[in-house]
């Protein structure tokens, strides 16, 4: 990385590593122990290269920000603009892609997470309003499920931030050298979001064709119970 | 609370006044921020007062770490050594009591998080093992729900990190003068808790039940649809 820093002619990859070396210097030192010369030194280059594209540590973690929360909030407004997807695999999409945000930046994140008082006041505020956005877009696809009877009633405030929190939880645990990769990882938490909300299939009845859908499960018991004597090995 | 302070009998008392006005003030000052003077002034006490049952900031962090992770660890192992257990009953314990402990001491458990690389070596190690006794008391309940067919086949410790991950997210929206009460979070999460991981009945069939299992599922609907027809307007 040190020798490459200066010949790629990628912006944007030069402004990535500056970004991940100060995200994981902050996360060492704290926002305060930490220096734009030391964020230098980590990636082998001078001060006067990190200048270039950030004139303090206040901009770093602005565009820290703007790189996670900012991006969270966009994924997830999509994500809810469907109007038409079905509530389950809405979830499904929203939970997914926030958990690999946050497996792909999870040094960035836990800098964000734990400088949210000392951030700079534009960064404050954009956070601030990310991060209610976030909570607004995961709200409105519980109480979206909860209306077209797939979800259990629930408290959808209380359920959207417990599903945020499993979401952003990896950022404290999540090693790239570990066990699990980060899609086996965020597909494991989607699943468990989803199952934490949806109602059993069973349970779904409702309203007038309750005494159909009574009848086709039936017929699903019935077709069970065929594959299972099929299945049962013969006496004798 | 201030003219209280001095007359209360209770030590154990003082020292939990001290211990949340001291995590108040390092939220809102840093750890590094806030002085013995402070702390003391948030109280409207001498600092004597406080070096009485204190000798320095780094007492008190070492103190707050006890106070919360020491007990986190003590309850989820009370809860993890009952054997005869029902695995979904012993899991939603593990999550209500974690999530108790989180809701009725928030600003201590943000102050821990936010400052565990700073902790003194003592309170660090005793953080760190506390920690991974929690997570190896989720695993182990997750696991034992699994082996007896109550709970999908989920990876375990991932599991585990995002149930923790589920209880522990309050520290970071929680307010006491919130529409919902500690009580009502807790039971909420408790349940998604349990949802996530718990297999759908119709699915628990296994083994050289299912042939049973299936009829019984069978007179259940059957059961259903009577209760349906019953229930259904008559025509004219």
């Amino acid at each position: 990385m040190r020798s490459g820093f200066v010949a790629k002619v990628n912006a944007e990859g030069q402004k990535e590593q500056i970004l991940n070396a100060a995200a994981a210097l902050f996360i060492e030192k704290g926002f305060g122990g930490a220096s734009m010369q030391e964020i230098a030194e980590a990636l082998g280059v001078t001060r006067t290269a990190v200048y270039y594209y950030f004139k303090n540590k206040d901009e770093i973690l602005t565009a820290l920000v703007e790189e996670v929360t900012l991006r969270a909030r966009r994924l997830s407004s999509q994500a809810v603009a469907e109007p038409d997807a079905d509530p389950k695999e809405r979830l499904r999409l929203l939970v997914h892609q926030h958990t690999m945000l946050i497996l792909s930046h999870y040094n960035e994140f836990r800098v964000i997470h734990r400088t949210e008082q000392q951030l700079p006041e534009r960064a404050y505020r954009a956070n601030e309003e990310a991060k209610r956005a976030v909570l607004n877009n995961f709200t409105a696809a519980i109480e979206a499920g909860v209306s077209a009877g797939v979800f259990r009633v629930v408290d959808a405030k209380v359920t959207a931030f417990t599903l945020i929190g499993m979401c952003s939880w990896p950022a404290f645990w999540y090693k790239p050298e570990g066990a699990s990769s980060a899609i086996e990882i965020a597909d494991t938490i989607a699943e468990l979001a989803v199952q934490s909300v949806v109602r059993p299939a069973k349970r779904q009845l409702k309203g007038s064709s309750a005494v159909s859908e009574a009848l086709a499960l039936l017929r699903e018991d019935l077709d069970h119970l065929s594959l299972m004597i099929d299945k049962t090995p013969k006496a004798g």
